[in-house]
């Protein structure tokens, strides 16, 4: 067994999706287990007992962690984390001490470390001006300039959902009205179909899937793909609503290149070419506006293999 | 004379603002010469000329340039400069060089050697984390992440005035609608002045002023102070207007503070107040919502002064 191995693991409100991979970044195992939302040191406990037992007694050297919520990966510390109530302010490094020993520990956002994942292996490699959306059940961001993340002077960077596109656009999760999130988001796609399947003149079909509450970003892009002009405008609109983002966000960084991802994004071209041709029509620089604006290439994993690669650059800082 | 003389020059439309400041920042001569906006190379002769006369022989060392446009700080190049249109396309660093000699060069755009200014001497001091909003003719900004300006891949980072805050708003001279800066330049003020001037019951001291053309931010906050309530409304919507643009970069880079200059910031509260209350309604961290929202301090020497600084650094880096 490779005497270097390193942990990343991607915390979310349900599960804990885990990689580890060697001293050239190849993955050895992956797995994932049950989130305990009250305890950060009871989920540590079992991760590290889950990943000893995968590893035949090998022994990892570093732990990256990602986690939904503002984060300090200075300080360790978790802040604010709506899916993790029992892990607000929590230590995570030394928790993670506690679990694993006198190991290199990275803390990151989720969406933080998905970007550095899809940097060095995915849609972003080669590049070191990033911005990266990931539209899941709410809209989160990852900026990275020169090579290293934006997480600003209190922690709140990148929180690229709450733009606010509209003031007098739909309610916000977080209160506002006509943030981006409340475009683009899984949460908010699914209520927008619900209103339009309560129209007259609704499509069959999007009514049926509203009647049996299985509205996912999924199948409604399968509905849109299948013809259904209703939810394609729906995806047209929402596409273009993050066109504008983007297209704000490039005429205030500039970046290489602008990465999709999340179940949302999945939609793929229903949603990116809206977003493209409204971007073109926002951006200034005459160079900029035929930036890349690609789908996220490691879907669910990337913010473990991100973790891990930030725990390996702790390693080497050491 | 102190051997050590750096020249600081900020270019605009009209006239190239200059000063030259000694090893210790202190500002030893300082004036200004016509821009010959068709020629940077006669321009630079001029000021050269100038320079040297005022030093009485002296010499100076290292020059920093500061363009309204799109600059290319590594190269030294002009790319587009609608105020300057014989300056396009121009190498300035060479030009600099056959008019001033030998001396080390640096060159920014103009908000960005602003931002360097109030950094170093102004609003943004022990600050490393800063985004200056500059609300002149047009609205400009700068942007500066652990102590670097952030000019973007392709150099069009930082057009601040050119984030979209509602598609169907009035159009802007971008060609888009909406943008920040057709809501708080000083351009988009005076349309709307006029157009408050032709409703039923206008306030006849606005009225008076827009048949005379005399508007101007500044006697427009002077109605504002003599109590005139369509022209507060007016500053308070576009307060509004750049509250939405501030929350929305403090939500994508959480900086120290925000610096707000340009001859519209002269309206002081009357703009900045409503900003504070609408960028605190829309920042998602708790701890940033309270981020200080400060006028600049340097008024129109800021550019000069942060070319002289960025070519100072240009000097030690060698």
């Amino acid at each position: 067994m490779n005497e270097r191995l390193v942990l990343g693991a991607d915390v979310g409100g349900t599960s804990v999706k885990f990689v580890v991979v060697d001293a050239d970044g190849m993955s050895i195992v992956d797995g994932s287990i049950r989130t305990d939302v009250a305890d950060a040191g009871s989920t540590f406990a079992l991760l590290a007992a889950e990943v000893a037992s995968l590893l035949n007694g090998g022994t990892v050297t570093a732990v990256g962690l990602a986690c939904a919520g503002i984060v300090d990966p200075v300080a360790g510390t978790l802040g604010r984390a709506p899916n993790l109530p029992g892990w607000e302010g929590s230590d995570l490094r030394t928790l993670l001490g506690a679990a694993f020993g006198p190991v290199a520990c990275a803390v990151a956002n989720d969406v933080n470390a998905a970007l550095v994942g899809e940097r060095h292996l995915g849609a972003g490699r080669q590049c070191r001006d990033l911005v990266m959306y990931a539209l899941g059940t709410g809209v989160g961001g990852g900026i990275m300039i020169e090579g290293r993340l934006v997480v600003g002077a209190r922690h709140g960077a990148a929180e690229l959902g709450h733009v606010v596109l509209d003031r007098g656009g739909p309610p916000c999760s977080c209160g506002n009205n006509g943030c981006l999130e409340a475009y683009a988001g899984a949460v908010a796609l699914a209520a927008e179909a619900k209103r339009l399947s309560g129209l007259p003149g609704a499509d069959p079909d999007l009514v049926a899937l509203c009647a049996r509450n299985e509205v996912t970003p999924h199948v409604l892009a399968q509905l849109a793909e299948a013809g259904s002009a209703q939810v394609i405008a729906m995806f047209h609109e929402a596409g273009r609503r993050l066109g504008q983002a983007v297209g704000g966000v490039v005429n205030t960084l500039d970046p290489e290149r602008i990465i999709i991802g999340g179940g949302v994004a999945q939609a793929g071209d229903l949603i990116l070419g809206p977003c493209r041709v409204e971007a073109a029509r926002i951006i200034l620089g005459e160079r900029s506006k035929s930036i890349p604006i690609v789908p996220a290439e490691l879907g669910p994993r990337a913010a473990a293999v991100g973790a891990a690669v930030l725990a390996t650059e702790e390693v080497v800082a050491r």
